[in-house]
């Protein structure tokens, strides 16, 4: 009998992780694009154990000013650029890239093309999602934030840094797509340098923004899965046709 | 001597003319679009000389619930649609479109791709910028509307409507493209029907959502080019390998 219990159980629990593997299948993928699973990380940069002062203005949704530029003394040294920690490293940009994956744990995805898959949307803001992603011989730092810049409205706000210079920067275009229940849905923008600061770039909105409402036309039980693409950049003969 | 002031008068007209053309040109258009300018619309529906409630739900960002569906005693006659005012019209749907050009003086533009120029955009919300597009057989009604949600941030808000039923409105995809300063931003999806309410679309975010920070980054001298496709929908065939 117990042989019996035994074979049943295993037999539904083969048939769970078929329909996750379906279901994962059917929503984010395949044809050989790379999808990348990324958890949320709840930014401990706006925790409450910081300063009264720099929570008070977090919670207004106004970010503490970046601490790049005050730290650096040498010109060639950047800061780090993590954007979920206060963090008093600093060193040559092309030692970034090993900073962040071994200090912060960010892992970084080969690939022209990648889908990022945000889990647990649900969760409250500050959170990050963030990976790196490594393409035509650079790096760059894709993050998803979820953010209250108007109180009790969380929005979420997505972009790519370039973990270079901003005359490194100008070279690229980056697409963003989210595509479900017969939504598309597409950003296209030259990436920032990661020398500029994340933070103004999405408290300036110049970024791809989702109201709670349109991200979760977008998500599937509670995952968000965005397209990303990164090419060498073209002037934009068409904008001026526009 | 009176002559030559004249000539000159004459002179920088021309020069400034030119200018005009040529900025007209650089930002919008060309090859072949049809542009069409549209002037905005203080919405009356939302204007002080209705009562109190629907005023104070309005300022709340709350709109007053859509009369459709009430007012609907005969099922083959609908209301007027038009988002701007409350009108005790109603009507067999055939002759809708003559109703909103005659009686609201809605513009209706030809054409499968059409620019649509948006003007004034800094007019404080609530603001509306309307046409009817007919294109593929059917016509189109575009709505693009400054709302505030969140007090003191107005966002604007643009959606396609077909004048037709559901059933009809799901044969056809619309596109929005904002194309400026290097960042292009597009928003394809199935039109909704007129019988149902523009007011709820918007206000449930499903449409093109953009931040004051991110419209500005769009427009040019106060006007924001949106182009306008429409096609007949395929099945969205990638969206299940995104």
């Amino acid at each position: 009998m117990l042989f019996f219990t035994q074979c049943f159980g295993a037999v539904l629990d083969l048939i769970h992780l078929r329909f996750q593997h379906y279901k994962a299948k059917r929503v984010f993928s395949a044809a050989g694009q790379l999808v990348c699973v990324v958890n949320p990380t709840h930014s401990l940069k706006y925790a409450p154990t910081r300063c009264a002062a720099a929570q008070a203005s977090a919670e207004q949704g106004i970010l503490p000013p970046c601490h790049h530029h005050e730290a650096v003394h040498d010109p060639q040294l950047v800061p780090c650029t993590c954007p979920l920690f206060s963090c008093p490293w600093e060193g040559h940009l092309e030692v970034v890239v090993s900073h962040l994956r071994q200090t912060h744990r960010i892992n970084i995805l080969q690939g022209a093309e990648i889908v990022f898959l945000a889990t647990d949307m649900h969760l409250p803001a500050p959170t990050d999602w963030i990976i790196m992603h490594s393409c035509l011989g650079h790096q760059f730092l894709l993050v998803l934030r979820k953010q209250e810049k108007y109180e009790g409205h969380p929005q979420f706000f997505a972009t790519m840094m370039l973990i270079g210079t901003p005359t490194q920067a100008n070279n690229f275009t980056y697409r963003l797509e989210l595509n479900r229940n017969q939504r598309r849905l597409k950003w296209e923008a030259t990436p920032r340098s990661i020398l500029e600061c994340v933070d103004s770039v999405i408290s300036d909105g110049d970024c791809l923004v989702l109201n709670t409402s349109l991200a979760q036309l977008f998500s599937d039980n509670g995952s968000l899965a965005i397209g990303i693409a990164i090419t060498t950049s073209k002037v934009h003969s068409s904008e001026a046709e526009m």
